[in-house]
């Protein structure tokens, strides 16, 4: 299971060197995490409504080529690995017309309360982790 | 009573036109606030401890010369109005060297709870307020 | 004439607030901006390209009811005003499911060059300021 | 060779969780960086008047604990790797008063030209590649 998520790139998203400035990407990224969680039947919304947060442990992005103003651009999100403490997503940025790859990347969340403790996801929303599980298999 | 804060522009903050995006100076405007209430003697992380929000209900920005990557920037901060519900704000954006005019630029605020719902700041923290209010005259 | 933009609430556009932080609405009337372009047949990318730029020097926005994380908002753009050398438009901000305002704005740009000199629109893009023009009335 | 670059975390930088939103730290690595070049005697905007570019091609970055808005926070900033056609940095994020760790990360830089060409940083700035070069040893 995979989502496509299709943003066009914003002015001030750029920089003085004309293109995306880097820091946009995981924005994106968290863009693609939102759709994903969504078609999995679980809005990250709805989480935080439960008190459960996704916080970022890691992150990693590799920049291939400049996205650009005006540019239309998918998100392609994968769930890579879930535990019961952990969640890690892998990432895609496509330019839409010719599908040219611009940059990958992924990121390393821990499920935790609002207080920023870790929980354990598998008992605290079991129907949603199965569903979770299901999606990488 | 104003305040000054200093800071130096980012990278990140330029543009494609190669100068400072203008949606950074309502961060920058919130910088000078920040350091204007922790000069009055209450900080704003305090006032958020205590349950009191300042969500905006208006801004406006005049942009006379652009800001550029390295630019060091003074945020002079004053307070224009204040009410038990209201709290108005007026800024100036110079260069720091020459002490050029870049911008000049307003934010009205109200003094909310965390619903963001209306609350009387002269009756809650009257101390503060009448700290505040002095600051005017 | 007027467009219609939509876009999604990002998380990174929250604060601790619980709400989008303003600086982002000058972002989305970007967006709506840029759609509004394109609407009327010239795109912002293509008068870059054509080394004009229509840097703002001024902005205000009325903040109604805050937007949220997920929310669905529809950026309504209007071209208010056009001369030679200045070009102002109105925006509204509004929660698509049931249309409820959110935010209204206004942009007053001038056209300049990439000096960020000022020029003549009138004389240097005739056809385009002409469509311009009649989308007004 | 290492620099400190000292921030104060924006109300701006928060997210609706509560704390710094994780797309800052690329920002604040940038900050730290060009910290870094003007200590090595080499700004980062006069490499940009040579036509110099040090677009990244990868980013990674530890999250250990998180900064908190009016946190003021130290960004170290060291010199990896240097060859004539890429360059490296490491950063340390630490919260000032008690130096505690809140976050590392690495970029990874191309010299490019302004069309994002590679060049050869050895034979262009000479001078200043060797004086980056001996800041590692």
């Amino acid at each position: 299971m995979q989502t496509e998520s299709r943003i066009k790139v914003r002015y001030a998203e750029t920089d003085q060197m004309g293109v995306v400035h880097h820091s946009n990407y995981p924005i994106w990224f968290e863009v693609g995490r939102t759709d994903f969680f969504i078609s999995a039947g679980l809005s990250y919304a709805d989480m935080e409504a439960l008190g459960i947060m996704l916080p970022l442990y890691e992150i990693s992005c590799q920049f291939k080529s400049p996205a650009k103003y005006g540019d239309e651009v998918i998100i392609i999100t994968k769930l890579d690995k879930i535990t019961p403490v952990r969640i890690c997503f892998s990432y895609e940025i496509i330019r839409a017309p010719d599908r040219k790859q611009l940059a990958t990347g992924k990121t390393m969340h821990a499920w935790t309360d609002t207080a920023l403790k870790p929980l354990n996801a598998k008992k605290l929303i079991p129907r949603e982790f199965a569903l979770l599980t299901q999606s990488i298999e």
